[in-house]
């Protein structure tokens, strides 16, 4: 079936580096050249997906008879191979996205994403995210454990922290006790390949089943409905654009398959002229630093920027647009990013959004478009509350003026599901009344609420919602980021109903199995033995 | 547009006791005598459906200002009312669905249904059930919040506990502070009327919205779907057949509304010779008691016995085939229950199954259906599973016999999702290796894992789990029973990231609300204060 050629990159299923099955091939491109850059990666066939599945479901019953410290060990020895595969993974990712080497990709997103994995690996080795409880008069014990063979589609946007094998989706599916098969995005194969190697090293040396970490490239859209759908697989967790997501949802749906999507998101943030009176030249800086930094290519992006008539705000949307013109723009990801970006803006001014700057592409080989802002009255806002919502993924942002706090809370209850809502506000609580009415209405919309706080920094937090309702993510009781929100998604529940002690699993049994593994009995949460 | 009389039920919305707006009526049948009661129910137009949105709306804006202790307080006071109203309750589920009036209804299902509100009443007063979390280092801190209005639809088989307005999904939904718009099961519709009438009292005598609970009777298949999927919805909580079940997931799925279901589960239970050869007649009794028992009309009705060919699995089969006859079939809820358990026994039999006992119904007036016993080899299971997995609901069982613990593993690698999986073996451990290898496969596939013990009890326990993979529910991760995991499936995870203190809800302040709130802070589970 193989028509494998050694100029094209192998596929990793079951632990070895194959020829993949596949008919195309495809080629990243180096954003700061627009060119085609030169590895060949394969369109993988169904008979790729199936042989992966296959092993996973092996791996899988192999993982479920290993001590939690197996995998723990493993994601600290692939945490330390990652810190020390630095250099060349920096130099992959820049050529394939543009993404700055330091600090961004070196300095910021690596030891991140490294960090990140250590952070799981300590979730996995206590159990506390599994939420152990016990009820000593019902003879009842429950506790989370792993799901099946967990699908990750990674994103375009974090080469690294979000990567399909390296990544937060990555980290919780396998800390919760479940294989991976990782769908590389498709503008940075390489990067993902060079994470898959390291993976697989890590394995080998931690001795976990070989098919723990399996990665293909790319599939038809049809064979990556199959494969979300596909009764051996657990779940699926999916970062990307709206409509391929939802297409993934709906098959996966169909069959009852847990899905777990990052969609689009505006991230409206609500500015006060309170607050713009008493500090505008900083909150201007925070803003430009947040829609300007990584060229906007953020999910939480401030692409919605909610301001009330007043000279304040006009003092603000000058210096922003000021600002806007005067930087230059940044590297975006792909030329399908910059293709996107441009339509978006086009629609929004086709909608009758006014351009205040940007609308176009700078004179520049580099994928780019100009650093643009726009605005739109609130009543305009009212009258097409989805159009204005147009997700402009890049340096782009829309500015939308009310006439006064009634207008901007209507605007805010158009909104769709956010992943965040911010507030800014004077310090000194002169506008806290109105800023109480704008967080009743903003707090249902959006998964995070911050306050005189950009958006665009995740914390890896215990208390981290990267998450939302609807259409921001598929489910808004789960979290993306953060411990043990992130492991419950690729976690079942499970009650043990008078099972004998000795057959309990080690977390459910009356010797605390660490001495540091919280667990909720009889009502009381303890780290002690029963 | 209402073209309701005076002999027909009104609805409950937005705290009147209305007209529905309808062209068509239904009654309920006494299974008692086979006959339709008097009382007619409208089915209401899409109408009544938008009406209830509206108002539950409001009601949840409303419910989002009020402290936990008022919610509380009307959970604990519509129990009270509950346990007050006993005798017409009781009077009215006999009448509708047969149930015994002693113990059944009034002495286990009753005093359930209060304390399960008061078991909510707690969660909701301390947040225990909202998980929050407290990060001091990056200043984040998040907790579960109320989700938006949300729908339950209540099964036939248990009209206090399970009761769209009376329930357990309803008592999370209500707990974790959304209003209710509940749909009555057709056959119980004058007792879900007269739960609404308690529970409208209990939110006036505390001060709650009016239209924290309401009730519609049924709709049209289309309204259904449309309602479960209207953008107003928070979500819905669903418990009665696949087929329906599915039908509105489907329409949920689609609006990205996350929908609950408690579907289908035939709930495998293994029994090893070495338990039979031990304590035989205390299993049979078990297992009669089980099965009959409510005439077998639980969710978690052991409707698959897995056996090992063995001369005490044969004395077993005789000894249960005896039982079965010579015990009196159990009224079932109404016609259609009847209809589809012969329906399902038929398809069994075509399919091959041998019926070792019952198969037809006996001569009487009640809705009634001889308690049937079916036996098939696990050979026979494993050339069609799907088929010999059809859930006869009601007084029947299928055995199956495997010719080793191979094949009976092989048979288990084949089960759909299930609630329940319990497994009877020799109290010595003389077989405990054998157990090990058959748990190891049975428990990716159930919710709840039993040993020694029948799976129809469910404990209302924070260790409960009423739940299991899919088609047994829509979601692996959920339980139905127990606290906090049933309430969680109504909850909007909501992170506060630098917001400033004295914006922070309750539960997230430094002071602990109740003093005895459970947070994790840092790390660590304590009720202190910060």
């Amino acid at each position: 079936m193989s028509t494998a050629t050694s100029t094209v990159r192998p596929v990793l299923v079951a632990g070895q580096w194959r020829d993949a099955d596949y008919q195309t091939t495809f080629q990243a491109t180096d954003p700061n050249k627009n060119e085609s850059l030169a590895a060949e990666f394969p369109v993988s066939s169904w008979e790729d997906c199936d042989a992966a599945l296959d092993a996973a479901v092996e791996a899988a019953r192999e993982l479920r008879r290993l001590p939690a410290e197996k995998i723990a060990e493993f994601l600290e020895r692939y945490a330390d191979r990652i810190d020390a595969a630095k250099d060349s993974l920096v130099e992959s990712a820049f050529a394939e996205t543009g993404l700055g080497k330091s600090p961004r990709l070196a300095d910021v997103e690596l030891p991140r994403t490294s960090n990140q994995l250590r952070a799981a690996a300590a979730a996995c080795r206590t159990g506390n995210w599994a939420l152990p409880t016990i009820d000593t008069t019902a003879g009842i014990r429950s506790c989370y454990e792993p799901l099946g063979p967990v699908c990750i589609f990674g994103p375009n946007n974090f080469p690294f922290a979000f990567g399909s094998v390296s990544g937060g989706d990555f980290a919780a599916a396998i800390a919760a006790g479940n294989p991976v098969i990782g769908k590389a995005n498709s503008s940075h194969p390489e990067t993902t390949r060079l994470f898959a190697q390291e993976a697989a090293e890590a394995i080998k040396e931690t001795g976990l089943p070989p098919a723990t970490v399996q990665l293909i490239y790319r599939t038809s859209h049809q064979d990556g409905e199959r494969l979300v759908s596909d009764p051996r697989v657990g779940a699926t967790g999916y970062t990307g654009s709206r409509s391929a997501g939802l297409a993934l949802k709906a098959a996966a749906d169909r069959a009852g398959k847990p899905i777990y999507l990052e969609l689009s998101s505006v991230n409206p943030v609500v500015i006060t002229p309170g607050a713009l009176t008493e500090r505008a030249k900083g909150i201007v800086g925070e803003f430009m630093m947040s829609v300007l930094m990584g060229t906007g290519q953020f999910c939480t992006n401030p692409g919605l920027v909610m301001l009330l008539k007043d000279t304040a705000t006009d003092k603000f949307i000058d210096a922003v647009t000021e600002k806007f013109k005067s930087t230059a723009a940044g590297t975006l990801l792909s030329p399908a990013v910059a293709k996107n970006l441009a339509l978006s803006v086009e629609k929004l001014c086709d909608y009758g959004a006014e351009l205040l700057t940007g609308g176009g592409e700078p004179e520049t080989d580099r994928c780019a478009y100009a650093n643009t802002l726009l605005r739109v009255s609130a009543a305009a806002f009212l009258g097409n509350p989805d159009g204005f919502q147009t997700e402009a993924f890049g340096n782009a942002s829309l500015l939308v003026v009310a006439d006064d706090v009634g207008q901007l809370c209507e605007a805010i209850a158009h909104l769709e599901g956010n992943l965040t809502g911010c507030i800014y506000s004077a310090t000194d609580g002169s506008d806290d009344k109105v800023c109480q009415t704008i967080a009743f209405e903003l707090t249902p919309k959006v998964g995070r609420l911050l306050n005189d706080k950009m958006p665009t920094g995740v914390a890896v937090s215990a208390a981290m919602n990267h998450g939302g309702p609807y259409p921001a993510t598929g489910h808004p009781g789960f979290t993306a980021v953060g411990v043990p929100g992130s492991l419950l998604r690729y976690g079942k529940l499970t009650s043990y109903d008078n099972v004998r002690p000795h057959r309990l699993p080690a977390i459910l049994q009356d010797k605390n199995p660490t001495g540091e593994t919280w667990r909720l009995v009889d009502g009381i949460w303890t780290t002690g033995d029963m």
